[in-house]
């Protein structure tokens, strides 16, 4: 991180494919009413079983945005 | 929680009657500008106090509301 | 804890009426299938949220049970 | 917490009412014997078990006291 | 997670092919004598290795499950 | 705290001067966009390195705000 | 571990003799009901005290057991 | 723990015979001036090292003890 | 730290200087009462803000001092 | 782990893949200059964000590797 | 970070003058015999005691630096 | 600690006498390969077993050296 000053914010995004992708899903969303979006920490993996399989996954991220100068 | 994306914040409600109520207004005062609230998670139980008795309760909660899809 | 050994389970109690009930009911459930429950320990306290008010609450505990000697 | 020095103890009070209350007694007994008692924060919160009843709650809090100037 | 109660235990599951597959053997493993698997969220995530590449992934989920009213 | 309801954000300040001025920075940040900070609390301390040098200090502080009543 | 599932219980051993002796007892429990037993992991020790000595010893340990294929 | 109110303190105790012996130097030591000590928990396992040899074990345990009704 | 025991307390110190000047005072504050302070360790820094600025820090510290033999 | 000692190092692998490759870069780097690598544990998942997509993903291990008997 | 491999070390640096100096000489420590050091992480801020004052601090950093592509 | 800077490493010893042994067999394996060893901290304690019996020890430490002037 340069030497700027940062807001974070903590998002879960869910999908049916597996972690990389509801990580995707959770820093997308964010994007779509933050700018300036930087980094992001996993917080959280869970996910939902029906029938014992994994129905969707779950994960919680930490997502880091620049504050304007 | 079903399939959807879930921003999170962190409020500390306060009570003289208790935790339980002090959880309470923490969702209230919430939900008095966000919509979708869908769950609580204690993160913090804490009080002050005032001629050896709790003079009010301070519990902090995350909440997560669901974000528009 | 007297000198015995023991066994711990993890469960999560459901109450409309606050988190103290929450804890009975778990305490209550496990009780139905086990003997010589001793002591529980709070592991997490959730709740749902329905029009800005809780509407259960769920507190995990670990319990610890009393094995035979 | 205004501008002072404070000294912290941790303090177990127990109750057959509930959680609240053990916090309350804990919070009397320091202030037997301690001026000053000005915060608290739960650090544990766990009970002893009796027929699948809740027999006694027993809550760990640390308490803040001032220092004299 | 609706009003009801639940139990949790913890499991490991093992695979060659990645995180995700790891998670999904320890929740089909666990659903073979267990019925009302609900959630799971992962604990731990480990593996081992032979001659620099993972050969097979170890992940510790703990699982939730509902039990009977 | 006085008996009031309070929001945590969590923000970075950056500083070459050092972990007390990179708190200041964050702090100062926080409040140009929002009213009533009441305090901080330390969550991580950071900084990157050139030359074998502190380059910049970038310290994590969560804050609280009062809400209205 | 080889590339297999398992599955984690908790309990606690005791002895007057030490940490050592409390951490096998608390194993040789387990193994009364349990086969397979692979690992331990000491997640707690504690211990009771009567006239200013260690009267007895309570460990509590994470065993892992292998699951059948 | 019986249904009594509890204070604890925290002790280091040392030992060149091994971390049994220091716990019971932590728990003989806090004997000396404070009567009722119940239990105790292991918070740290330490020591130090002279011509690669370990020289002598420092444990800090946290010490119960009951106040007086 | 050579081969004693040691009894640790809990000390918050302020200052309208910084973090260093705040676990110095907290350091003083301790020293007015008790011989033989050892050693400290940082277990929380927080502070009060007051118009967007740090009005004051507050550092509490872990403290050990010897005890004697 | 069989009966040997182990040295335990943390090392960053990144990837613009997901997370099982980061951890199979971090494998392999460490891979290049150490025998015997024997397992890794998952310290930290975290990743850089450009335009609201999820540009590498940086994932943290702590590698076990054996020490010559 | 930008997207290479890093490996962590830990460093314990000492200062009579505060944190921030017991920090740059970890930093210039760590820097003698190892190049490409990139940043670093407070883990643990302590000090020795003298007559009731700080006499050093001793402040313990993770450390990051590239590994070679 | 005096005045100086450290360097501290991990490492896991085995043994199938117990968690001091183990310990000591870890220090002394470091021992071998660096100089100045100053003390060690206790990380991990695990061990494998066989039959229901502990069949040996492992016990993870953080061991500080110090770094030449």
């Amino acid at each position: 991180m340069p030497a700027h000053s940062y807001k974070h914010i903590e998002v879960t995004g869910s999908s049916t494919v597996g972690i990389d992708d509801a990580i995707s899903t959770a820093v997308a969303k964010a994007g779509k009413t933050l700018h300036g979006l930087h980094w992001f920490e996993v917080v959280d993996t869970r996910g939902y079983i029906e029938g014992s399989k994994v129905k969707h996954w779950q994960v919680t991220v930490k997502i880091g945005f620049r504050l304007e100068d």
